[in-house]
């Protein structure tokens, strides 16, 4: 697979363009992008307004278009967001460590950039300018692939940023955005080994999958969340129905939303009346295992599939299971390693969950919702990754560095 | 691509033994496949005499046959390593950090075995007792695929491993070796997501390439190495001297040895035409550039396949170059980011270099062969990796385990 000179060009130019920044005032870039945005707002609403009617005249769900939909509250909200990026502590130069070698040099391990960074990202524009203004602030370039349905918005935001730049005196060509009309391109991008240090998918299962089954180059895998709430025997069941209720209705669309609810046959009766009652009345369909059927009046029969989904829904697949052991299993069968809860006042029990559940983070007596690099303090998130390597769970800015080794000596050899 | 039954089910007894290990006593395991060694030692000599004889009536060159020749010796080195192994801090269980949500709940992120590890990897069998081990107390399965030329030592050595493991009251399957007769199986193995948390290559330009462009499982790139050294102007020339015989010489066949020197030319006519005699004497083939040929009488021209070549041999091609710009310049060009050495007296020259060397290992008057796990104090060490993500430079325990974060409320919500 060979990148077209075109592509090829525009990454060229990236890591030409991020070799200037580490030592540029990237928080200054990142202050003139919010301006930037600010003054070309009307341009941005614009070309949205033009994805909007395209999207609309294609049949696009109205969830979706809302998704694709600028307002100039969403553009505020976007410069705002750089400013506070600019705000966050720079993360290059930092020391993780440092000793002296037996030998006698001394060692650093000190934070540097990746260099490239691509993001092949799914309808929302303001991915376009989080991802880029993330990856500026950690001194690497933004090679940018929104979908399609989103390309007016994305170039107006994307030149947008690019002005600003070149206004500040850093490399324009630091953020680039890839033709999303020729789909061929994303998987040029995928294996442009060498010249892209690192991808990032965001959007749905489908693009996820696309992306880590056709990828050469580095990837963290983001994203997708059948997420568990596991309420055991003898739980506080006030607090599991608390739990419950934000886990799966707080923000339903979200990848640490609750998708499946596992009762300890113990606790179902007492707990899934009541809560079946309270979910229903706020609009949420209850898709049940036949002990959940008994005592959910609302609840309709879960197929094989609806423990597989991730609803992003008011949806709640429920299942009265046996024991901690059996929750573990359906947890292990059906979960995607991103955030799973416990409820429960056993020592032992939580234990064994926090222990046994493989996933970016374990809750006990807690929601799911708190996964979010906003919730752990980062002040920032690319993206929550559900994959082992580099980075798992909420990736911010300390995510989005890499680390080289520097050895200073005075002429020792090896012996 | 579906992964084979048989491989499929070695696989799912890996994961399955890898869920036993974090609770189990690993350390008493590697004593056991230590002495287990030790106890099965003429068997494993008996098969790798068979390897060795078909090796040579293949014609295979003498060099290859001694990588993959064991003696007493090279078996109680196995030995003695898995002990050391043994001995080293458990990587797991260790709290990277914690502190407590503004919402309340306490987070902690701690390390976390990766589950199952696969090493592709060349002629060397010492490597699958090494990757076992390390994979072993790093609480992870091993899944070992090696050449089909070491095939019958490398069973010998798992055999003897898993017996070990078994008698220790250890998951056996928890160190599986792949059948090397069927190549297919490299490729399901890099395919096997779901079940393969990270695959290690570790061997040639050719093998480590080929995983790169095949796997859709997590993949660390290792080992590549076309190192240089750059003796700039003012440098200190004893110390340049010293430092170019060690790099180059003290054991040239491995990844961090030197394979270019460049000399800038203001120090050239006073290093070269001694260090060329010396280098000359050791029995080093200098190939050169036009202005080196002038001042090494026996240096051959260099080509371009020169400077990216990564000889794993007593070759040294030779660079005049006119400012530490240019060495920088063929350094971005030719390097494989692995370690690269400059030897200088200017502050401003050996920070510059610090910085813009892309490369796992910068090195300032020290000589590149400290780019070394037991040099930086590891205690182990499975590979160098030439990747930005998760790992760069060597890679010991802390680098062969992940982390999950473990959240632990009183029934706390998102609000």
């Amino acid at each position: 697979m060979t990148v077209t000179l075109s592509l090829r060009a525009q990454l060229l130019a990236a890591r030409a363009a991020a070799r200037a920044l580490p030592a540029a005032d990237r928080d200054a870039g990142l202050r003139a992008i919010a301006a930037g945005l600010r003054r070309d707002a009307q341009a941005v609403l614009r070309a949205n307004a033009e994805d909007v009617r395209a999207a609309r005249a294609a049949g696009t769900p109205e969830p979706q278009v809302d998704r694709l939909s600028l307002s100039e509250a969403r553009v505020e909200a976007m410069a705002a967001a750089c400013e506070q990026i600019a705000d966050l502590p720079d993360p290059l130069d930092r020391a993780l460590g440092g000793w002296r070698l037996a030998a006698g040099p001394r060692v650093t391990k000190v934070t540097v950039p990746f260099g490239v960074i691509a993001m092949i990202y799914e309808s929302r524009p303001n991915v376009t300018v989080d991802a880029a203004s993330l990856a500026l602030k950690a001194g690497s370039a933004a090679v940018l692939r929104g979908s399609s349905t989103a390309m007016r918005s994305n170039m107006a935001l994307a030149e947008s940023m690019r002005r600003s730049l070149a206004g500040a005196a850093l490399p324009e060509d630091a953020v680039q955005l890839v033709d999303s009309a020729d789909r061929s391109l994303v998987t040029e991008l995928l294996r442009a080994n060498g010249l892209v240090d690192l991808v990032i998918p965001r959007g749905g299962a489908g693009l996820i999958r696309h992306v880590v089954e056709n990828a050469t180059v580095p990837v963290i895998e983001t994203g997708v969340g059948n997420c568990h709430v596991y309420v055991d025997e003898g739980a506080d069941l006030e607090m599991a129905r608390r739990i419950v209720v934000n886990a799966k209705t707080q923000r339903p669309g979200v990848c640490n939303a609750a998708e499946t609810l596992l009762v300890h046959e113990a606790a179902a009766a007492a707990l899934l009346p009541g809560l079946g009652a309270e979910l229903a009345a706020m609009g949420v369909e209850i898709r049940g295992c036949a002990r959940t059927l008994e005592l959910v009046p609302s609840a309709v029969p879960a197929t094989e599939a609806d423990w597989e989904t991730e609803f992003l829904d008011l949806v709640l697949a429920v299942r009265v299971v046996p024991s901690l052991d059996a929750a573990l299993e359906h947890i292990d069968a059906y979960g995607t390693k991103h955030s799973e809860a416990i409820v429960t006042r056993s020592l032992e029990r939580a234990e064994r969950f926090k222990r046994q559940v493989e996933a970016a983070a374990v809750f006990v007596n807690a929601s799911t919702r708190f996964n979010d690099g906003f919730e752990f303090g980062f002040g920032a998130e690319i993206g929550i990754s559900t994959q082992k390597l580099h980075a798992r769970g909420p990736m911010g800015l300390a995510e989005l560095v890499t680390y080289k080794y520097v050895v200073d000596g005075s002429g020792e050899v090896r012996g």
